[in-house]
């Protein structure tokens, strides 16, 4: 049975690396045909959303630009509704995503996967901010990400060392933040109970999703290990986008 | 009673920026002639030892340079005794203290209050070694300094990080750690019991010192607030230094 919404998880689940997955393309284009409001959500730090919309039409998937919400994209929306002035530590890659954000008389600290811009005169200024109270915004606490066969360190452990410094608790707006489901779903005006998130993170994806409130499908690609849908109580386990979107018919 | 070993902090308890308090030298003055171990105790972590030394004496105080015991120094030894090769984030001001030790093929990381050495590189650096298991040693875990009347991020914070990000914990090595206290007692070879340490600052000083087993005094001196007593069950309290070597008789 069709959900009312679909959203999908883009990197191993609609490719790897660039590559489109087996089917995934055809996939999309059946989605799109249905009567369902389909989204693609991703947690991408250092791609603007126009970045994102360009390489999946390369890869040739059917997607329009409104369709796509990246964790950068949904806090910006955060901090335009909340009429926050943030100082901005975000990737390079990221500034166009951000160039109409007011950012003077800060009264808010923004992090997005800032890379070399955490040093010490950075941190110690988003220190100076978040002491009088204000908010500090994050779109995920990732430890860690992988290059070039090497561990590298992620914007997690900048969030904790502020979260410690100013003793305050970062909002997350990226997955897995049952916020980031719902923000996506408030702009299609689809119920929870009704969509249906897909994702080869067995808990940012997938659990995530379930506990706020939507059906989640684990697919196994991408990240997706063996086993891994035990993680997931109550998540349907698919081969891939393609048996996905075959079995809703 | 005149305990066998005395402990002394140093900033606040004889001196305040760099003014030597009221019979505070005339305090050390008797110490130093009692048949009782002397030593004094600091976190500081941009001075080296030596640093601390030639100020002491500038102020007039007679100590000897054996006596001083640094946060820092005590990492070193610690260092030196594991047959560790640490990879150094230090004070610029610390470089010398170090200068001897062999930083090839790191297997610890080291974290002194590097202040703009602290930098997505060296940090990165950092987590490239604690991944493979090596520990993670620093003199303390504070989260800020006051430098002309603001607040700034201090070590602690990036100790986090790098706690967070390579999933370990950091032995402290200055105070409040146990081992701090135990350490100094050792070299003079005296028993906790029949120690006694003398600091301004409730919890890092004397509730640390009375917890590693010590006897405690807390002076009304240095960053002594009103009340701080109360935060140390089992402390003496004396209104400054003098006052308390007047009563050790």
């Amino acid at each position: 049975m069709m959900p009312r919404a679909v959203l999908l998880d883009i990197s191993g689940v609609l490719h790897n690396d660039g590559v489109p997955l087996p089917k995934a393309v055809e996939a999309v284009s059946r989605l799109q045909e249905a009567s369902v409001a389909l989204r693609f959500v991703t947690n991408t730090s250092r791609k603007t959303g126009a970045a994102v919309y360009a390489e999946l039409r390369q890869m040739g998937f059917e997607v329009e630009r409104s369709q796509i919400h990246t964790a950068p994209s949904v806090l910006k929306r955060y901090v335009q509704q909340h009429g926050l002035r943030p100082y901005l530590l975000i990737h390079d890659n990221l500034i166009p995503e951000f160039d109409d954000i007011d950012e003077t008389h800060p009264n808010a600290v923004v992090i997005c996967d800032a890379e070399y811009r955490f040093d010490y005169a950075h941190l110690d200024a988003a220190f100076q901010i978040l002491q009088t109270g204000a908010p500090l915004l994050v779109v995920g606490t990732n430890r860690y990400f992988h290059r070039q066969g090497s561990l590298h360190l992620d914007a997690g452990p900048f969030v904790k060392a502020l979260e410690y410094a100013a003793d305050t608790q970062a909002r997350v707006l990226g997955k897995p933040a049952p916020g980031f489901f719902q923000g996506v779903l408030d702009e299609v005006g689809v119920d929870a109970g009704e969509a249906l998130m897909v994702g080869d993170d067995a808990e940012a994806d997938v659990a995530a999703a379930i506990q706020a409130g939507l059906q989640g499908c684990l697919v196994r690609t991408g990240k997706y290990r063996h086993g891994d849908e035990r993680r997931t109580l109550g998540c349907r386990l698919e081969k891939d986008l393609g048996a996905l979107v075959e079995s809703l018919g």
